[in-house]
């Protein structure tokens, strides 16, 4: 793959970033404030809306601009392809935080083969932060201007700081397992979706455990935070761009002390 | 008062939120990304340090501003004053969030006598977010603009939005008191600090509870959730101005449901 196809790629990725945010916006607290009586005369979920238009115009701009690779999108389901590439599209992950009017849901774009995601952006439109990574090269712009991003090098589950979308995590077996890692860190946060992957990305915080994942869900976040210096797999050390259960780290000293906290508990017979 | 003594306030209020964001802006996320391995070798904690600057900050302004009024706030305690008046400043709550790079702290401004808050603001800085309330009006400035407050006509807990910082919620009795109203609810969602409050204002969430507050962490958002048409109250529904266990609620219907649950159990002898 040439650089000229990656910069091409880098742009879509941007170009469906941007008209998801213009989509999605107007929809954002719409039903808050003053006319929050309206809500319950509606006939439609304002999440729902906003995540079907929006999947819809990212479907438009790659039909025109990259016709031959496939698709994967939440809402609509898979278009094949025959360039090899597929893209990965969540319109709004977080939908219960988008609901409750929180800045921490998502627009989940990732491109790449079938062995994971090459290149990813986690976008954040009401704060206005982008969270890039692939290709060699990871980066954010938000309110501050640009800026770099790089994970932590905190070794020890002692210093480490953990993000998980719901204290419930899962079944009673996996719960067991986030619960081996909860009780030994340094302190456990809950309900930043896929926000927790871009304050990983951008070395604010050292762990994310979620179990129950599709793979619009994490390979977006996946690209950023590989791109970033970080690591994510499986419970198990194994690929995690399928979904499932989800362990994303800073480094690889914090991802196998965190690997063997959950491990046993998830193998054990 | 007259309506010049309020407007003054009104404006002592914003420019001591304007001075905070101005100080601890530079100290957010700023050992993230790639310098996040001078953290180790640093020997003074980022958040203390926005903390400590901020407060003594609105300090100077208010000494010049209004001398006779008295301050309380976390960092350096209390100041007698002659006035009547007394501010109460928070300037970082949800220090952990702000630790961990998220945009869900805030800097509380409250103004008021004995009897609690006339008037309040939560501010974001990183989000550009303000959200003020008191002396009969409210509302709210940020990246979309100008925006009316208005708490949610929710009724009835099945139908609510609930959340809180921690779902480790004080003692065995407060955590079952919250686990009664929990239970019942749509949704809980928890990790927002003092955003939680601003989006209750805002009328897109219908609940607040927590324990273990100060006065300098409640009063702003009393004074901005009650000018939107909310009620806060301590968990029997007494004045919560002085902090402790809150109840903040929408609507004096959904104040009422979670009372139910709540004071039984922290009544029982």
């Amino acid at each position: 793959m040439t650089s000229q196809e990656n910069r091409d790629i880098i742009s879509t990725a941007n170009a469906l970033a941007d008209a998801a945010r213009a989509v999605i916006l107007p929809h954002f607290r719409a039903f808050g404030g003053l006319i929050a009586d309206n809500k319950e005369t509606e006939s439609f979920d304002p999440v729902t809306v906003a995540d079907r238009e929006s999947e819809r115009k990212m479907r438009e701009i790659l039909a025109e601009c990259r016709p031959d690779d496939a698709i994967l999108g939440e809402e609509f389901g898979s278009k094949p392809g025959t360039s090899g590439l597929t893209w990965v599209l969540d319109p709004i992950d977080g939908t219960r935080g988008f609901l409750s009017g929180t800045p921490t849901w998502g627009v989940l774009i990732a491109v790449g083969g079938a062995n994971g995601p090459d290149f990813g952006i986690i976008d954040q439109p009401y704060t206005g932060e982008r969270f890039w990574g692939g290709y060699g090269q990871s980066g954010m712009t938000g309110p501050l201007g640009e800026r770099a991003l790089g994970t932590r090098s905190t070794r020890a589950l002692e210093d480490a700081i953990l993000f998980s979308t719901f204290p419930e995590i899962g079944s009673c077996r996996e719960q067991a397992a986030f619960r081996a890692v909860a009780d030994r860190v340094k302190l456990t946060r809950y309900g930043m979706d896929c926000y927790a992957y871009a304050l990983l990305a951008a070395g604010q915080i050292d762990l994310v455990i979620e179990a129950g994942l599709y793979p619009y869900d994490v390979q977006a976040p996946i690209a950023v935070i590989q791109a970033a210096g970080g690591i994510v797999t499986d419970w198990a050390g194994g690929p995690a761009h399928m979904g499932g259960r989800i362990l994303a780290a800073g480094n690889a000293d914090i991802h196998r002390a965190a690997l063997d906290q959950l491990r046993p508990i998830i193998a054990a017979p």
